[in-house]
């Protein structure tokens, strides 16, 4: 007891040096920063954040509000609340047009969450995964503050849009990687992987034993034939390590309330509900009770926010190709136009400047993986009227 | 390309096989393992989990609701927004009497996140953290997810109650120590820290770099004088290693929320904000809204809630103590009775059948960390009457 003594010693005085350096090393989201730079500006178009410009339906707020009425206000199961799980069976039994079991579904407070969960699962320190870019970059980070790496692959741009190089994919897969993370359509460039392209990166997974995260959060935002885009599901066998990460948030406008899932094999049921209790154990029962209402009655509402993007997306290409200045591809998936523009190579500062100057804001492909730093990222899932008067004030400002 | 003829090869058979050990290694909570097996059963009293009978109240709910009515369903401030942290500023002035900076608050989704995040910030792979025990479980096992070692310190029961041997914590500093994790006043003991404890364990820390997680959620459920627990904010410096986690669950009636806090040095605001973007990425808004209205016109209710607790503790106490088989030491603080019965060993069978004879769950000491797993842990935070019923059921189940 004698050391009670000495405790007169001197408070430290730089808290942050004994931090875990892979939590100092967390990078701050580049997307972040330029909002942080612009947010509160008085009449500015905000494109950079991926969320589109309704609030969530009332028909689902709704669902939400009485739940807490009537006094829902316990904790609930870890996994999710059996209604959710079982319209989570229903509404992939409609859009994959086979029959789901509730035992496949585990509710996160997020997609990110459910990332977080994906990876905790499957890539530990030392350990790598692969992961095509350009992409959203928070797989990566949260990769990174586990302690694991992750090896990025560059699409190519050209004369054929992106293009995924599979044995580029091939040839990065290591002894220590683990997995592989694919956002397909992807955010940001509106490429999506074919059924051969999600074949071949089943089989390579296969032979190297590696789990695939599915991040198909935009397969429902899809302007190629059919109501979807092409999925893992539909190549993939129910033994197969693939985890499929989801979100409530882009579908049915619920971006702020922090609502996703994670389907598995049921077999990983209790491992995945042990990583839900250890990290924020569980989700509140009236957002479940929203996001039930949102997957059992809110395919219109999702039918009428594609079509928007659609016309979004399609004011805002051919605004930008007007210019003569701005090069991409037309997004097949997904609701971002992804664009370079000649003889500006510091997106960060370009995305500084428009926010100035043109009072849009953009997301700088530096904060979006290698291979599209040199490119900006705009989010076009708002009203027409918003996106057209955005693209002719970037038009007037890159011209 | 060739390999695209290869993938005719057979899925694979065993999804869990090549999972991350860490991640296998993760613990069913042996509490909800009780909870799974009495839920729902008529008439149950439910002593097992950490949380009352009484739904959030009103004034609580319709701040969510109005946030929500009002379209707050969209991406919000990473670290919380601005109001919330204002309040918590405010609320810690009056609890502790000096000033706060809102700059010292990050809102998480539960106080479960705070310790994630806080653990992530300073145990990696490989290193420890000193936890004294029987204590929650959560931290512990969150650790172990990140390929952290808990070590733990049992502290002992005798005439005294509970004591916690500050040699033997001392001693359990190793040099891959890089934190200690306390929760004081204590779940599920109700042993509460003094300010010589905490001064020594503070001490400990400076001395060998080691980071303090502080989990003061119990620190208002408080049965000695004045109005809170010692605390560490009474013994240390702004610049000290102290990371409170800490949860609106308890003082407000919100377990299902999932919303609490980390309280840091300001300097640590961007690694703390990283952190929260790579793992759920913020809060909702209109849960914030609750909160606000928690921590500004909350008192009332919390005294309230303090006040029962504290007749549930005297009922239940004496029931147990008038049985002659029941030991326990009465609780300073939190809402527990954490107690033994002469003669039973195995309390997680115990505790299943006091489910089936006495219609009481309770949730077993084995799920607490050594030091306890002779104890049994009831939640006395409930209304006296009910309370009063669970009492007289046990000591009948344990005559």
């Amino acid at each position: 007891m004698q050391e009670r003594a000495e405790i007169v010693q001197e408070a430290p005085r730089a808290p942050l040096e004994l931090l875990r350096p892979e939590a100092v090393a967390a990078p701050e989201s580049g997307i972040v920063e330029v909002m942080k730079y612009g947010r509160g500006r008085e009449g500015m178009i905000p494109l950079w954040a991926g969320e589109g410009d309704l609030p969530t339906p009332p028909f689902i707020v709704e669902a939400a509000t009485r739940s807490l009425a009537a006094g829902e206000t316990f904790y609930t199961y870890q996994r999710g609340i059996p209604e959710l799980r079982d319209a989570l069976a229903r509404y992939h039994g409609r859009v994959f047009g086979r029959e789901f079991a509730p035992e496949e579904f585990f509710i996160t407070g997020s997609g990110m969450q459910a990332i977080q969960i994906a990876l905790a699962m499957t890539v530990g320190a030392g350990q790598e995964i692969v992961i095509p870019t350009p992409t959203w970059p928070n797989a990566a980070a949260a990769a990174g503050v586990l302690g694991a790496r992750p090896v990025e692959v560059p699409m190519t741009f050209g004369n054929a849009g992106w293009t995924l190089d599979l044995d580029r994919v091939a040839d990065a897969v290591g002894p220590r990687a683990r997995a592989l993370f694919l956002v397909s359509p992807s955010n940001p460039t509106g490429w999506t992987a074919t059924h051969d392209e999600l074949r071949f990166l089943l089989g390579l997974a296969r032979r190297n034993g590696l789990w695939i995260l599915a991040d198909e959060t935009y397969g429902r935002f899809w302007y190629g034939g059919g109501e979807r885009a092409p999925s893992f599901h539909d190549v993939m066998e129910a033994e197969d390590r693939v985890l499929f990460v989801n979100t409530f948030s882009k579908n049915w406008a619920m971006t702020g309330w922090r609502i996703g899932w994670l389907e598995a094999h049921p077999s990983l049921g209790q491992v995945v509900e042990n990583l839900i209790q250890y990290s924020t154990s569980g989700v509140a029962a009236f957002m479940q009770r929203a996001a039930v209402a949102a997957l059992d009655r809110g395919d219109g509402f999702l039918a009428h926010q594609v079509a928007r993007a659609r016309l979004g997306r399609d004011i805002l290409s051919r605004a930008l190709a007007a210019t003569g200045r701005c090069r991409f591809a037309t997004p097949q998936g997904a609701f971002y136009l992804f664009f370079r523009v000649e003889g500006e190579n510091d997106t960060r500062k370009l995305a500084l400047r428009l926010i100035d100057e043109a009072g849009v804001g953009l997301a700088p492909g530096t904060a979006l993986g290698s291979g599209g730093g040199d490119f900006l990222r705009a989010c076009f899932a708002r009203k027409s009227e918003e996106v057209e008067i955005a693209a002719q004030r970037l038009v007037e400002a890159l011209r």
